[in-house]
């Protein structure tokens, strides 16, 4: 009756996500595997979100299966496993890209789709990676404060959490003119800050566009852009404003309410989903569960987009 | 000079509501009486609303008389007292709902109209049935993220707090049609969990339907259809978003703020108020008195409705 | 791939404590069931320990199996499993007692030591009806700041959590003479109220008593008393001082350090331990994990106190 | 080696503003100066506003200089330095309100604009008196949940912070028709309390207003209104509500969203700002940096105000 | 039913201490009168301690009658009144000096004894001029991290709360050679800062000093040398350890624990006790309870001192 | 006026440690330099110690200059400087160990005392290479809850911060038989946990030891083995008890109070100190400054320690 390693155990991610079963590669069985990566060795600022996937799980016990607006029981839609954690020790930035690679890697080459509850958002390169690997350049909207296309001169590394997007737009993960940015409202270090996401025809609604249009014109005029492309929804907790979500580690005031970070994700249904992430969830700074119930809201409308589109094209 | 006993102290409730004198029953010389009932025996998630009565009596000493939307002085419109608490141990759910029903009868008899402040939900039905035994079936706002007509069976009782609406309508405590729920959003257990509210014919006004019309809107339906009829207001606090509420037991990203929540209740100016409860407000999760200030300035602003109501068909 | 009932996840208490395999009855396999009781209605003030199985469980997992002072590897030394929770509705104490009692009775019925985490106090009584059934009238140490003697007078219920230790002693499950109550040090609500401690030659251990004899000397002292009865620890937080276990709801000033209380429990090695539960830890008032830690820690000194004697009596 | 006196240390600031180098009168080569007044000495409520500057300065240090809607360079269109504190003894209003005119008249004379962290609301007196001294009375932005033009009667003091708009008002500071108060909302003591703001024809915008007209055509009435007159932007961060700004010692629920805050400074461009201050944030009431954080960006959109102004009318 | 003003509900102060009657001067009935100073005007560091009477009213309610060391029923033994509060506007510490001394004159002419709520310690000063012009000097018992003999140089105020026993000792309120200085151990800033106590034969017990030779010991010696004269307690919590006591506002590592302080006050019976206070209490700073619980104790444990001489000298 | 960069920013580190003037290298013509290290990339469990520099710095600036048991003013006895941050991008451990081996150097060489405030634990490494490098082996005393001599195989990384001690030790930068642990008291993994501590000759004082024999005791048998020794002392603040120092990563109940850590150090008062760290502070989780407050007095000790022997073996 020995104890589990400290490793093993973290592995392991026992809570399970929405009180789902466990599920192990193959995942052929499966329509979606909901993944932990426990992981924030990108951070610049404040660390911690290596402990969202735990908090997540927990909050995530509380919703129930049938989605109202939806009209659908999503995991009768969808057959759903909680996969565990993606193991990843804190130390070394490149091990955990290959692991988050490899591991959602066989989520994807099982048709299974994935969603991730990260850690920081340094994690989305190599789970953008393992996508593209099945679906090549995919159209990925990306909700956040910031653009997230750095450079690591700054900080000496080229791959923290300030930089996916540069490196999936150069890497040629993300179809050009399919990169919706969405939330956007961190000031700019300078003025050249977002010339990347332009050259890259990328569509960037700061919050005055959230404003004077409204998220479900926001996310209907998404919709329409991406069209029947395989889609990748990338969500950034600081997308949303930090009285919302306090529980994130580079918080911008100004962002979108909770409300409407939900009510954007249920107007994209429709869409094909073919993995998510939420990311940069920092329960220390959390009050209430405000950020971990959010995020674990967050998961299950992209879950459920994912089961309406099953709805919608298949016998259930 | 000895002590009271714990009992009749908890009994007393003697930081009065609004800075008010205290009164006893019989209430004839008085227009409303608030009062607390520290009862959370009846909750299935986080419990703690037990304190709420406190912290609220005072949180309310901050409201001043004078309302400046409505332009009148809340407290010379009406002769208001603090009733002090309805003493609830916390172990026999029926032993309180016997009380409260008790104690809401004296204050519905001598003409006076009662504001309660729980305590979890569960206190609703006795209030309820002591209403309907003065007024018959009445018309029941109900704001809340959950619909509340959950039964006993997964937790073995019949009278949670998730139940006081199925109660009510079973009973025929609210008059057919006359249920209209606001700022529903929780995911349901089953696709049916609606089916009782819609068999009574109930109006649900979701949050998108708040988002798509306005709370300014939705109030004015409401008040065009309830008309003159006797109208009792329960007010769970998980009806406004966590951030704005985070002292809660069973809170639901994506709901109103608390702007809309104030305005809401000031918009229903003109109806028939025969009594209003603010309930789930648990002061150990709240921060910096966001949910016990917000509960007094909502038990205010129904104060407010009744004094609109007195200055308009009565001489002051 | 349905969820669990929310019903059938409490019952499951998944995130196993201390790293453990889970296990179900029959125990016959295993010397050591760690159990959870997420009830608190039998609380007078501050409710709240429903969670603590869980949060002592995501503690415990810090914990390593080599315990350095007793120079042993506890889960080699003893077969130990995570039995889950006591699947306990907040609504109807009696029912909870029966449920407790059931699910002990399987466990020392196989021969295996309950260790329990409350839950408030009332769960000790059906707690000590199993061990009695078993092992006849035990002797008790009981660590606590209050001497939970009460009545059901004030508080209309016989079975709150300040009686526990008066039914006890009128049942008959304690040895005379053998209840050893250390820590005791709240005002009382009249002079009589250790009166029915001391007709039952109960020892009580003040805090003046720790204070000028020391915690080792105290164990010596109850450990040279019990002698080889078979001796059920109860352990209230309370006892501890509420700078260290501030995650508690009737917490009194001046009580014992955690060193204080690691140590009493360390010193009492040696004596027959035939069961053990740790109350009254109240998560939503916890800081940095202090009272959950200390929780799991005590736990992890019960099971070392089990494991000793293991190790003493038996070829390992 | 000897320390610095605790006086000269307060007096210093030394973790600068935005990371801005530090900066002493004369300012004749700076466009604006930061200053920081920890006084709290006028508050009637929950006192701490003293420690605004100091945990502000922090918040600051992760804005970037380049603003994203106006597209420019704060920090290059203007010459700003952290011109330090006020040193402001808690026990003498009188004395703080010499001191901080003296400061400001310094930067005012130097032809630069101040920019200044509270402190209480009863620091922006002094402000304005150092103000009119320069530009003669001015127009006076005031966003507050309260109108601020109480007496001293109640409280034995004429100059606590619920009065500076009365004596402004008073003392010929503010042109009369240019008082501009957003946000209101409190309750009214007495009916006549809006009573001096409107024999002043103060245009009053209530949160119904904000609500109904959005702050977008709210400032561009005011922007309208001002027209090319010195303005001055006293922002009370309890106009915002206070989830969004917990950290403040008067809270009133229902205010603005940090969005609409920031928003409505941001639509103020093009009004010839002569100064701003940001007062009654209280950070021991903060949570996860809400207040701070907002506070900081507040200020960047003042100085954001400023800038724009300076590169539409200089050659850069 | 017009609502009490601020200020008057302010003064009454009406959660009682101890569940207590509540009485007003002449106070010639009573024992002993507990009074509240909610007034922090003197702070240098954090400001806040004037909500401690509130909080400790509540706390105090938790707080049983019988004194299971002293075995006597202090609320029996003594007749005890709640005051209420003086009423104490933060802006003219002069004012507010004059107010207590009246206040406390009340009381101790009656010949009642004075149990003090602060409050920063400030308050003491009129305290014991007000007790000085009934007894004379007294003997002071000082608990504290400070030793509080600053002058006003610093500051520019020579009542602030780290003035107050040089005040006493230089107007000869305290006889010489009868300030005994408990718990000290703040740096100084400068090493001449004892003086003024030495120069008054006062003794200082250091922590050192307590860990020597024990809690019991010092109070022995001390009970020792003040004989029978009158003797003033005063309590700053923060002679306490911050980890017991975190509400404080200038808090120093290393203090007394709350088992230590209690015992310190209760192994004083026996001294002839004219007045005591406990203050630098604030609550924002608190966590579940810590400081408000120990000061309510602390409180009852002087009340006890009192009862215990008068059961001592007279027939109850 | 252009704003820093953020790099520069942080390696200024602009509030000083204990209101001290900046200096930079060579450091000559000072005594001992005060260092930060915000660098936390080698934490297993909750990271954020990389903002300890920052809150100790502000923490400091509350300590006076005269220490009262030694009699003597730290600050005229010593030359001190804040030295800044080393500037410590979180991403590359290898590359931070150089960077402070490089900035420690430089503090040695110019036979300057450093003391430095991590950071986790894992910056003690570097540190005690450098101090190897002018001093040869040294004695370390090491104040810990854990032993630090784990090995990177379970966490994939050699240098992580339960690993220092085991390479110091393996690297010959201890002289045998100097190793002095103090607080140990975590479980272990395996029972050969403590194996190379006592290859090496390693003492250590676990917290039943201290219990035992008394901090002063053990100070006193650390100094005499010491003899004249150079001498380093790490600090872990979790080698205290998490009640007086919450704001850690790897907590464990039952360690030292901040008294007896506090005069631990004090004891210490003879030895030939040639460095000191603190590390392991974590801000986000700490209440009340009660871990920050400590740390900067235990670094106050230290200073004095070295003041103490410099005031003897030298003119003033």
């Amino acid at each position: 009756m020995s104890q589990q390693s400290a490793f093993t155990y973290i592995r392991s991610g026992v809570t399970p996500f929405f009180r789902l079963p466990s599920g192990e590669a193959p995942y052929d069985a499966y329509d979606a595997v909901v993944l932990g990566v426990p992981y924030d060795g990108g951070t610049t600022m404040r660390p911690g979100a290596r402990f969202a996937p735990y908090e997540v799980r927990r909050a995530s016990a509380r919703i129930q299966c049938f989605h109202p607006q939806h009209r659908l029981d999503v995991f009768r839609a969808l057959r759903v496993v909680d996969g565990g954690n993606v193991p990843a020790p804190p130390f070394s930035g490149a091990a955990v890209r290959e692991l988050v690679e490899g591991m959602l890697l066989a989520v994807v080459e099982s048709d299974a789709t994935p969603f991730v509850v990260g850690g920081d958002h340094s994690i989305t390169l190599p789970i953008l990676r393992a996508i593209a690997r099945k679906h090549g350049p995919v159209a990925v909207i990306h909700v956040d404060a910031h653009l997230d296309t750095s450079t690591g001169e700054l900080w000496g590394d080229e791959f923290h959490h300030g930089t996916p997007i540069r490196h999936a737009l150069l890497e040629g993960l993300i179809e050009r003119g399919q990169l919706h940015q969405v939330g956007i409202r961190a000031s700019f270090g300078h003025p050249e800050e977002s010339a990347l996401s332009l050259a890259y025809d990328a569509r960037i609604y700061d919050m005055d566009a959230i404003d004077d249009r409204g998220v479900v014109a926001v996310a209907d005029q998404i919709r329409s852009d991406v069209g029947d492309r395989a889609v990748y929804l990338t969500f950034d907790v600081d997308g949303v404003d930090p009285s919302f979500a306090p529980g994130t580690g580079t918080p911008e005031s100004g962002g979108m309410s909770a409300r409407e970070a939900l009510r954007f994700v249920r107007a994209l249904a429709g869409v094909r989903l073919v993995g998510m992430d939420v990311v940069e969830v920092l329960p220390a700074l959390d009050h209430a569960d405000l950020t971990v119930d959010l995020a674990a809201r967050l998961l299950f409308e992209g879950l459920a987009l994912r089961a309406v589109r099953a709805s919608r094209t298949s016998p259930a």
